[in-house]
């Protein structure tokens, strides 16, 4: 069952995702990456978004030290790592969001995920390269965005008497995503102690009824359901962090939380298909009430790759029927909506009916992540299940 | 010609928009209003957002002004304005973003709009209600937001290397919008300099080959056209700042800005117009690259009130025909889209072929405001050319 999407995996990542970013993405001349590329690879903005290089610094390395001991892997993956450690933090050690060309801060967000990224390339690319500075330096931020997160002000975020004490969905994934990483090359009992942590907190956002992962729940019990934010859902998030789960289980496995997060894939894909015309919504209001984002009923490119690893995972956890089926019409809706044959790529946005809206294939927050992320992932574990 | 949308704009914002903001938006138990409101006003989101509630105490107290002196109209700017003047601002004066329903802070921008629209309402309320305290704290809160948006770090927005010396439209804009009125109020000679300020400001945005308002430009003349910040056009912002600059000019006399004022109405309309689906653009990139705003090509109501207003204003200024064919143009696109005679007010959003994607009457961004100021706007100008 698996044959035909493994090739076709292979043929996308091999001979349109990666030569895509290695052929338009690299700054030979400043370092870094361009990310805003239009459909043929046309340069549309030179700033260098801190996101997506540490994003494909982590592609890059991962593909040299998983698939191929390619130079040209390990080539791009520097061009990348150097830049980031040059210009990407300021003089207190936090992550810019974005720099101009050159490497000049432009702008400076009060999140943490530029952070984030930035730390899982640097951790990636040490292990490609040996460097262990790199891997300290890796380790160290680590424990940074553990604090920024804990205590937003760090980041020069007010903590405001009306703000209740959330859990925020987005937080509870990017400490789970670094710890597994993190693990994969450390035994350090304490990466251990963070993904049973971040296990605990994806329980809390569970909604049991609606087999779900909701966004933000109040840690002191409050009942949120009066603010768009209690109320809020994103399908690619939900199945994103499902995934995730997965993962940590194979450093933690539990049969009840294996479960959790099969039945979080598939109702997420329930609740979040659009019946009408397909494809997984962005944002929205678990009481059908209307989202504040304008951009809630687009179709973005990124969920359907979360949904597709998430569902060959599934399937070849479980060989159940029902997963190929899900499988089978997501798969069909990203490749007849994003896949570009022609340029290479996927684009990235289309309105609820599935027109395309944007003509780039990257920009401020799209670069070379979930498509090869997901493809690669995906190509591995079939290729693991087939064997 | 301009009888029959008089009519109708009397009957559209006396029986169908004010009723609705003040049937379902006074929150009489914690004072301030409810913005978030959907189709037949039902409340989902108790914060109150600070921008909409400077505008509709505005809205309320310049109906009381200048249409009539209806104690509902009072009562109304009253719930808004103690509510704003009890919890709106921080301990060093600055302006929340937004509250929660009983008032406590929520969120903060560092951004001097909500501290702007605050100011508005302020003052407008000062002259309905002769509160002079009040009216000493606008114009305090005047000097303060020239301050913040002279050196951002006052905002807590630190000014970083790569970022250039910008003049950013918005700033301009509110900057004169301000100044209007408390010209009209106050003849303390310093509005006049601001005026004068505001209207070389606006100059220097003019891009003469597009007759437009381009959103950005450098201040130290550098090039910024490889980012989308340099070549980004909101045509509502153009004609908005139009229409602004034509108010401006009542006290500062200026022929040849008025014929750049007009001709930034019909360039901006002529650009900003969809020539296959109707309605005009969110956001444009110049060059025809891809925006990095999702929501870019959205058809939005405000930017469809903005030209209504200036259509209505050119008309009455030149009696020039091709006016009254845009106004048509616009109108149709504009009644048919986003009016909702059945539940009163207007809906907000629309993708680019016209569906709308939000049921809302009103959310973050969306209050009591745009509509019935371009409705009460063109009614007074309608009367004024027909007596």
């Amino acid at each position: 069952m698996l044959q035909p999407y493994l090739e076709r995996y292979r043929r996308d990542l091999f001979s349109s995702v990666i030569p895509f970013w290695l052929k338009y993405s690299l700054d030979r001349e400043y370092g870094g990456y361009f990310t805003c590329l239009d459909r043929d690879g046309t340069v549309y903005d030179t700033k260098k978004y801190i996101w997506l290089q540490g994003r494909q610094v982590w592609m890059f390395s991962r593909l040299y030290n998983e698939v191929e001991r390619r130079q040209e892997y390990l080539d791009a993956a520097q061009l990348g790592v150097d830049f980031l450690r040059r210009y990407a933090r300021d003089p207190q050690g936090r992550v810019y969001f974005s720099l101009t060309r050159e490497g000049q801060p432009f702008f400076y967000q009060r999140k943490p995920y530029a952070a984030v990224f930035m730390m899982q390339g640097l951790l990636e690319w040490a292990q490609a390269s040996g460097d262990e500075d790199c891997r300290r330096e890796a380790v160290e931020l680590f424990w940074r965005i553990r604090e920024w997160i804990a205590d937003p002000t760090l980041m020069g975020r007010p903590v405001l008497p009306g703000q209740p004490p959330l859990s925020n969905l987005s937080n509870v994934m990017v400490l789970a995503s670094m710890a597994i990483e993190l693990a994969q090359v450390d035994d350090d009992p304490r990466y251990r102690h963070v993904m049973a942590e971040a296990l605990a907190g994806v329980q809390r956002h569970y909604d049991a009824r609606r087999r779900i992962l909701v966004e933000n729940v109040a840690l002191d019990g409050r009942d949120l359901s009066a603010w768009p934010e209690g109320r809020l859902f994103l399908p690619g998030h939900s199945i994103e962090v499902a995934w995730f789960v997965l993962h940590l289980l194979r450093f933690l496995p539990d049969a009840a939380l294996q479960q959790l997060a099969l039945d979080v894939i598939e109702g997420s894909l329930e609740l979040g298909w659009d019946q009408e015309y397909g494809g997984l919504y962005y944002f929205m209001d678990l009481a059908g009430k209307p989202p504040l984002q304008l951009e809630a009923s687009m179709k973005l490119w990124w969920p359907h790759t979360e949904a597709i690893y998430a569902l060959v995972l599934a399937y070849t956890l479980t060989h159940e029927e029902r997963w190929l089926r899900w499988l089978e019409r997501v798969d069909r809706y990203a490749y007849a909506h994003f896949a570009d044959p022609e340029y290479g790529e996927w684009f990235g946005y289309c309105d609820r009916r599935g027109h395309l809206t944007h003509t780039c294939k990257g920009g401020n927050y799209k670069g070379c992540f979930h498509v090869p992320r997901a493809l690669l992932f995906s190509i591995q574990r079939m290729e693991e299940a087939l064997r």
